[in-house]
């Protein structure tokens, strides 16, 4: 099998739940794993990480074995997502990577009986390639010991130095190689916290740094060679408009997956790569893209950084300190340059179904049109707008529709509120399209 | 030959247009080809790419080939730019690969008429440089079976995967190996919509995100191996700013060429990197650089950003929501630091003349100074800059003029328009210096 | 030794100040490196670059080697910093890299006394790894015919060229192999001059453009292979406030060391990666953050672009353009969102301290509570934040602590500065902090 085509049961990964497997002081150490694996719907993870490694004190990781064991015997069946336990491990330490082996050992005996329910392991820390395949090699060994099929077990990295980073460029020529089961690759996960130590930022505050190079490189290897890109956890759980801020961000990099601390941040994120349950329209005003206030077939600007005034020979459109003298076509384009569409799942839908017509009937491309009046200080102005639609535009437009798809088809648990949020009829349309 | 040189005719590239070859439902399918063969001076691009591939519905891309055999022959000869069919081709598919190469063979037979017209091929959606590798020995079968020059035909690719973008990295190891001909690459061209398909990204509104790094990243490897970095294509027509605002992007990394769907995006794409024909000054002023209005010596801000007011012991500057209270000395260093001058050609070729007087005179560097006056609010400030100008400002500012030169030596067909627009005297200053 | 180790005595530098080895029409052509090995404290440099390349003219580099040789001997022992002449090189001349080594042996001939000061060699225009190969390789002959120590002089690069910034990416496995001394290299150091000339890139304003993904991959690379990055000149000198943006902006990216080209910006640039003396409260506004006015412990927004009005049932916010209608809990929650903490060296320590305290009892992660009243308008409102912080907030803490701790022990010169802007108390426990 090529090594760039996604070999795992998920094409799509939008979020990533990790868990303390074992909290000290508590009367039951397994506590917020019980949590975890009772989620359903929304606040469940694509993939749940009982996270043996940062988030669990180093010394209750043994217990923390145990209560992964425990917990994803008893109730790893019925959990929607999949099951990634992250282990410890160091590039620079051995004994730490041992200790990595001795756990997986544990977890994966089958005669525990969790095995069955766990997809992967996630493995921290990872250097050069060569070290990435020093996990793989002691993925093969659990295999092999415990008589897995070779290669069952995924493997996903935390990038979080630089030389993993330049690692991922050259991921694509190891994978294909005999001496090695790197095609188990499923995630690849930025880890910012220690790659800001790790490259020795520094900013005023103590926030960590955007890193949108090591975003693109990571999307970019993932894309290469058919894994699925994980952003990094966003640690102010408060802010629900900066998480979103940095989901968008992500997506046009293509990483359409990030880590989540909280339920609360699993919704989030398992709702913001979808499309949105109806359209609006952004004005660009002020420097920013302003949502319009929808009344109807009214769009309307309510903010102060444009303001619009009639005249006895035209408009005069205020704009970025400025007075613009406009008359009706001039105006019109003017505001037709500053205003976006925003598509529902319902107008993707149409859009492809359209142009799926057009193909079955011999025509390449289709001009798409889209209308609407905007009110500015009471000045309504009709906008319209065509936008081509080739084969190109149509599979650039997939890749919602094909994440759509992919939850649909693994995550039953979502279907009533997908259902709810979209309309059932909306659903079936998205699901037969493409 | 070393690799990173410049091999071919054209060292820079402002425009590559791309027609359909055949037109379904067109009395004459060639049209469009047609039309585009018979564009002169501004409007016709430096590299005119009869396009075989995604502007051509699969259905009739045999008889593109044949239009394009057509048209060349019949008109090449007096087409002033280059000539490069981009023809099928798929790093995932060898039906596409093979009927890639029966395309070339076509069109490339001597007996036609047209392969002395052309400068060579595009080669679109390649993957890996073994992939690259492949279309090059395709060449290399077409130039050996018509009897033409190994390593005549030139080569570009267009980027729209990871990759290709990873394989750009190692281009500069393998051009010079004995068991390939890639010295034949010409153009690095990216492919957005597609690269943004296969990137599995998503914006909002469905456009295209902006790839800075792959920007880099393309015109790095350019830079390396000698070759030209050209920009994929700008969807909305309309939106001529901000084709040039994207242009201006591309130039600070590098990025010199930009593809163009229509003669008037043509136009713009070949006059943007060349210098204005006036300088202009700007002043930040809201987070933007705007232009000031010029009258005679005195530059004048029309906006409402900045405001400045005269005080019984100097001047209230109200700037970025705050008042800052200054004296004079203050007020012009603020004013300096807020001010810059985009120099015409005729400001450029003077400082280099000057730098190159001095040079003569056994001095490594001097002083330009730049003077004028600024009005905001009615009140008048002189503002007065020096920078030092030393070998290396000198060979900064080399890269427009090397640009003009090399557009000036190609493109006779545009000696009228350039003479108009800079003067017959700046034109042969710019000839002559450097 | 492990290749990604800090092998050098600095493991960070925060200046690297090149002086002109020889300025023709002076009486004494050695007067600027006079100048320049007599600064001490803040005005002194962390790494020293007696230039004989850009900065001396070609005819002038031979008696720059024997000006570099009668200063450096006579005085070097009493240079506070590290002494890193930058030598003549280029990737495309041999005869320039000749001439680099006749003038290294000249250097560092144990008899003329300069040898036993100097720490290493700066080489400029370094090309593909195999370029740098040649400089290494140079400098163990030099090592061998003077009998010091192989290895033992540090290399420093400029990267100013494509192929260069490639080859950053693979020195990671370069460095350890038998045949060559690459274990030498120390800095990584920008030059954006010349690099902006070798991308072929265009500014308006002839300005250098930003070049981010430059910084990140030399940030990476030094990471990746135990090395310091340096970011190049920045020519404004007038222009301090600049300067210091570029620097946070580098800091952001893990370049931590940025060139000086005057004794003053030495001063800026030594105290930039330092924590400032006190602490300071930020407020975002008008898309920018702001610093607040600190009035004992209330923190004053005197801007324009946010207001705060009281009425009947709660507050008006006035910002970015709209009204938001908030009650208190909401305002306080809105000013949480856009304000953020500035900590000082003291504070950072304070918090260090507490951490280890708290680990030590026991406990792997603990809030971190800060408050303080900001006015707007006149109407003052409580804030209240806490910050988790655990192990590896704690270690990305760290880094200005390993840096301030980095260049106290290796400047003594700096003692006193740094007693007097921080306290000693603070001072001493940030010595023992980590």
């Amino acid at each position: 099998m090529r090594v760039d085509t996604h070999q795992h049961t998920r094409s799509f990964v939008r979020t990533f739940f990790t868990s303390p497997t074992a909290v000290e002081g508590e009367e039951d150490s397994a506590k917020l794993l019980r949590g975890a694996v009772g989620l359903r719907g929304m606040q469940a993870p694509d993939v749940w990480v009982p996270d043996n490694e940062d988030a669990t004190a180093p010394s209750m990781r043994d217990e923390g074995v145990e209560n992964i064991i425990e917990v994803v015997s008893e109730h790893g069946a019925e959990f929607p997502g999949e099951i990634h336990p992250r282990v410890v491990w160091h590039r620079d330490d051995p004994g730490t990577r041992h200790q990595g082996l001795q756990h997986m050992l544990e977890i994966a005996n089958p005669e525990h009986g969790a095995i069955e329910h766990i997809d992967g392991f996630v493995i921290p820390e990872v250097g050069d390639l060569d070290d990435w395949k020093k996990a793989d090699e002691f993925m093969t060994i659990v295999e092999n010991e415990h008589g897995l099929e070779e290669g069952s077990l995924a493997m996903s990295v935390i990038i979080e130095c630089g030389e993993s980073e330049l690692g991922m460029g050259r991921l694509r020529d190891e994978m294909g190689k005999p001496s090695n089961n790197l095609q188990r690759l499923f995630m690849l996960v930025n880890g910012e916290v220690d790659y800001t130590k790790d490259m020795r930022a520094i900013t005023p505050t103590g926030d960590l740094p955007p890193w949108p190079e090591l975003r693109h490189n990571t999307s970019r290897a993932a894309s290469a060679a058919g894994l699925i890109a994980v952003d990094g956890p966003y640690d102010d759980i408060r802010d629900v408009e900066g998480y979103r801020e940095r989901m968008r961000d992500n997506q046009a990099k293509g990483q359409l997956g990030i880590w989540s601390l909280t339920p609360g941040q699993v919704v989030e994120a398992n709702l913001s790569p979808l499309p949105p349950q109806t359209g609006s329209w952004l004005l660009e005003a002020g420097g920013r893209e302003v949502e319009l206030r929808s009344d109807g077939d009214t769009q309307i600007y309510d903010g102060d950084d444009i303001s619009l005034a009639e005249t006895d020979d035209g408009y005069v459109l205020t704009a970025d300190g400025k007075d613009h003298e406009l008359d009706e076509e001039a105006l019109h384009n003017e505001l037709l340059d500053r205003m976006a569409y925003v598509p529902s799942l319902s107008d993707i839908v149409d859009s492809m179904e359209e142009f799926e017509a057009a193909k079955e009937a011999g025509r390449g491309a289709i001009a798409m049109t889209r209308a609407t009046t905007v009110a500015i200080d009471g000045i309504k102005v009709d906008i319209s707008t065509d936008r081509m639609w080739d084969e190109a535009t149509y599979q650039a437009a997939m890749t919602p529709i094909a994440l759509f798809q992919d939850v649909y088809e693994h995550r039953p648990d979502q279907h009533e509120e997908l259902g709810e949020r979209y309309s059932e009829d909306v659903v079936e349309r998205a699901m037969n399209v493409g």
